[in-house]
């Protein structure tokens, strides 16, 4: 299990609002949603998605190629990933984990 | 009014876990918060900022200085800035603006 | 044809010096660009490669992986990608594309 | 001494070539370069600079500002920063680290 936190940027837009573009995303992301392969939320900056690392990637080129397909020619997309095998951890869970600490004063 | 979503990665940590550094970044932004510069928040992956690309820099570079001062050798941090000069926007508005176009079946 | 740039961090590694991870992923990129998939190129900064989006994927994702069969637990892995569609452009084109831009003294 | 790995993107452009700009910070840079505070070196997909975290935030600042002074409305600049504070490192003592792995045979 794995995050990632995508943002994709068509770039030679009309104008500077992209924001059809991510619409576009989020209505294919409820798709794999709905099949239940990932969970997804977005956040004003990037759209953060949860599940396998395979499904993942395949999540995010189907996203990367949705401006391209609205007659976009050039799209950067930047994607963080953040795995960690130790144990399972859901997007959730890193936040509860942060809030612990701050409850103890920000001390271990 | 500036944009930035942020992550700070220690490097030679004793083991994966590193919320403990992300608990102290908070504490830090809610100072800066308290001083009526910035506002921010925290994502499951990352924490968002905003405020003047100015203030934004200077908050930036406090919090990759921290993990330093708790003994950490190197630190890693990733930073995207969304700025947008024809119209103020705020994150929330980022989001109500691609929530419009969902409302439209994602056609403009 | 799309290039990609991508920053491995294995977190919670013995020190902060994460080279020998870094040259593990050289060695595996030699294997994919002499089977023909992909080139690449190591800057002090992160790794090029350049190929089908689809070969990409697959690189990125195997690259990823190396880490952790190192024994880390967790694998921070940024990549950016900028992938165009109206004329085919390599590694090299990009440069140019800028230098020509410079002879003219940064004027079209 | 700190180094950071930068891309400036422009959006709402006509077409989606972008090297006009990059010619423009690359110019920048070099008049940065000649007053002796940092280095930098182009990439095909991003640009690297050295020097001092406080003068590589002021860099990164003025190169993000430049799309707006001709006329783009929207700014998305990326930004990794790689800063180790255990030993002084230049961007080639980083490639020679890893070189120095790879003639090992990737083994330590």
């Amino acid at each position: 299990m794995a995050i990632v936190d995508v943002v994709v940027i068509p770039v030679g837009t009309e104008g500077p609002s992209v924001s059809k573009y991510i619409a576009e995303i989020q209505t294919k992301l409820k798709e794999y949603k709905a099949q239940g392969k990932i969970d997804y939320q977005l956040t004003p900056m990037n759209t953060l998605i949860e599940g396998d690392l395979k499904d993942l990637f395949e999540v995010v080129q189907a996203i990367h190629e949705l401006p391209f397909n609205k007659g976009v020619d050039r799209v950067c997309t930047n994607i963080r990933i953040d795995e960690r095998r130790d144990k399972s951890r859901k997007m959730n869970d890193k936040l509860a984990s942060v809030e612990k600490h701050l409850d103890n004063g920000g001390q271990e």
